[in-house]
């Protein structure tokens, strides 16, 4: 019954289950411990599974403590896909990439409910958090799950509801950042409401998953269009002379009309560089275009070129190459003062410059050694900045403007600085804007 | 000397001149007197001039009392330039449109300027408010300037601070909006920020003129984009059967990160579908391209052609051609509830729907009789809305949401709607989303 089921998830006694540990389910699972319910974690990574279960933690921004508390407590992370038999909601937070192809992956999206369809039940909730396209939730998830005699609004709901973390974010939190839902039917959407109503502030309603799928893509490819917009201007406003770091600055004192997106060395993390092309892909199938999408992708991706260009042009002021020459790459991670290093565009900077006989180093406060990645691979660890250091190099490329950095002391050892978050207004001889 | 000028400037005993008494230089005319300045304000038309003498207004938004008060006291309207001789500032407000291929049409800055050259002299400041690319106030105005043996920076003082008003805006005043400021050498700067601080809460310093004409750019290049996103999206969106409009409010309750544009038939105003392409032409000069600005007047000129097709749509579907139906357009300002009709996207749409061959009538609660305009001219008074009149169209077409209109008289009696500004959300049979 629709009632029992919802008056379950609004007390405590409903068992939520969520779906992959990661930046968005590990945020969320420990929200709902907070709340007092009781959490069924899966996770395909048993390594993961086993760390959670020793009460440490894999995220920087989520303390051990709190790990060690949700463990100690009702949280129960398990690799073992079968115990959705025990949960009246499961929730999906798996990532959706890109392939090669620049065109959606949504394997895991669908072996994570393929694993779990034998176990599925009547009464509950199926909430699907993964940024994808338009559709994917009636289209891919739907007929999975009714394949075991289940019906989608009857006995079983169907709702998506996009993810809104923001790691780093020191103002809003997983309980106050308002959730988009849409349901598959009024009765999804209604045990939706229920299932978030008690862990978040504000439960926004929407008439669709459709709806609510293009609400979180809507979001990514705003700051996409924004971002790419000012790399552009920033390239005009080079050519011209003009720092378009003051001038956005400048253009941000209007109170109304105007948000300020600062240009940077390309695009990172895990939402802007892949969701938009979401919709492109999706577009394609009603013979339409996304072109501020491509355009923004194009001019983006384009960013890491033109910061080697200026680093080429500062060295070459010098006579000297960039083959052969030192290079300090500050700051790793894709934003500032986090240490989540998905698609940062100071990996692809670190691969060009060795690319091209370059000597790379790196140094980040957030990221003491640099990880193994899927598709990147350098044996570093973070150099200590100091007067003696930071003159060791030919240039210095400032990529990531983590608050941790001592921007006088990079100014003054620095023998030429390449400075891509336009942190050095004054022009000074050895700082090159890029 | 600077400093007197300085000190006068800081004082009330300096005549501020303005020069075209617009949208711009009205209101602020009104704030010098508001302080007590002495104004002497210029303007080619004369018509104007002895409107403002009578006491009353031409702008609905500027009160007859408020333009009473100031020319019973320190205003006087003049067309006569020579008595540039009597102020100690000049401040240009003087339009600066496209002309028919796009391009920048200065005829009206450099006019006038060539017209107060013969009255200019030493120890004054002359600011230039009117929107251009940058380099306008270094490579135009100060040559001229100088053409009478004034040195700017020395004897005579030159700036750009851009005019931000936005007619209509009930939460800031001339007073209250932030105004750039950019000179053309740091003395220059020095004076203009004395020529504003006394009449504007918060002046803000840029390191240049250039600086400070490509902000203003930036602000409506920002504007122009982000709706020529959302008018993209719209389409993508109408396509796959998603309400735009639904999805554009469900983003804006992220706290963070996004901010709602909407989108609607087309663009207009003096300044978004304009500015833009005072970028686009000055960067050519720099071998660049600014293709996002060129995407979005792509875009956002096309809507109306978008509109007219749903608008022929929903008459086909009951066997109506566009050719022989009465359309009623609602809304011909270019923005909800102002007079204001410059580049008016309705206008564009009354053409293309009359030379169609639709009877196309209009009701504009802000505009009794359509006006003369320079392109445009249509023997028509607003119709007023009633269970009657409305029934008499084959199509109501929404065009600008005045808050003024009924919309659900409009809504019970229209046979057949079509709404640019999804005013209607829950889909009725006679109601098409365009």
């Amino acid at each position: 019954m629709k009632s029992d089921l919802i008056n379950k998830l609004k007390s405590t006694n409903a068992v939520i289950g969520v779906v992959g540990l990661g930046y968005v389910g590990l945020p969320l699972t420990l929200r709902y411990c907070e709340v007092g319910y009781r959490v069924v974690g899966f996770d395909i990574d048993q390594g993961k599974v086993d760390t959670l279960k020793r009460g440490e933690s894999y995220i920087e921004h989520i303390s051990a403590a709190d790990i060690k508390r949700a463990v100690a407590g009702r949280f129960e992370p398990t690799s073992d896909f079968s115990r959705a038999r025990e949960v009246d909601a499961l929730i999906l937070c798996v990532p959706t990439p890109l392939d090669r192809y620049r065109e959606p992956d949504l394997s895991f999206v669908l072996d994570t409910t393929d694993a779990l369809v034998p176990h599925l039940h009547e009464n509950m909730v199926i909430s699907l958090e993964s940024t994808t396209y338009p559709g994917t939730t009636d289209e891919e998830l739907k007929p999975r799950i009714e394949t075991r005699g289940l019906k989608v609004g009857k006995n079983v709901y169907l709702v998506f509801s996009p993810e809104r973390e923001d790691p780093g974010n020191q103002s809003f939190s997983t309980r106050t950042i308002p959730k988009v839902c849409g349901g598959h039917t009024p009765d999804c959407l209604e045990v939706g409401l229920a299932l978030y109503g008690s862990v978040i502030d504000r439960v926004v309603p929407v008439s669709s998953t459709r709806a609510a799928e293009l609400t979180k893509l809507l979001e990514n490819i705003h700051r996409s269009v924004n971002i790419g917009l000012v790399n552009e201007m920033k390239m005009v406003a080079d050519r011209m002379g003009i720092d378009i770091h003051e001038v956005i600055r400048a253009a941000a004192t209007k109170p109304f009309g105007f948000v300020p997106y600062y240009p940077g060395p390309g695009i990172g993390g895990h939402c802007i560089p892949i969701d938009p092309f979401y919709l492109t892909w999706k577009a394609r199938e009603y013979g339409m275009h996304t072109r501020f999408i491509e355009l923004a992708g194009e001019i983006n991706s384009s960013m890491p070129d033109y910061v080697i260009a200026k680093v080429a042009d500062g060295l070459n002021a010098k006579k000297k190459s960039v083959n052969g020459s030192k290079v300090l790459v500050l700051g790793i991670a894709y934003k500032k003062n986090v240490d989540d290093m998905r698609e940062s565009p100071s990996v692809f900077l670190m691969e060009k410059l060795r690319d091209l006989g370059a000597e790379v180093a790196y140094s980040d406060p957030h990221i003491p050694v640099f990880p193994k990645m899927r598709q990147h691979s350098f044996a570093l660890s973070s150099v200590a900045l100091s007067a003696e250091s930071l003159k060791k190099f030919d240039c210095v490329l400032l990529a990531t403007d983590h608050d941790k950095f001592d921007y006088d002391l990079i100014k003054t050892h620095a023998p030429l600085l390449v400075d891509c978050r336009g942190k050095y207004c004054e022009g000074a001889a050895h700082i090159v804007k890029a």
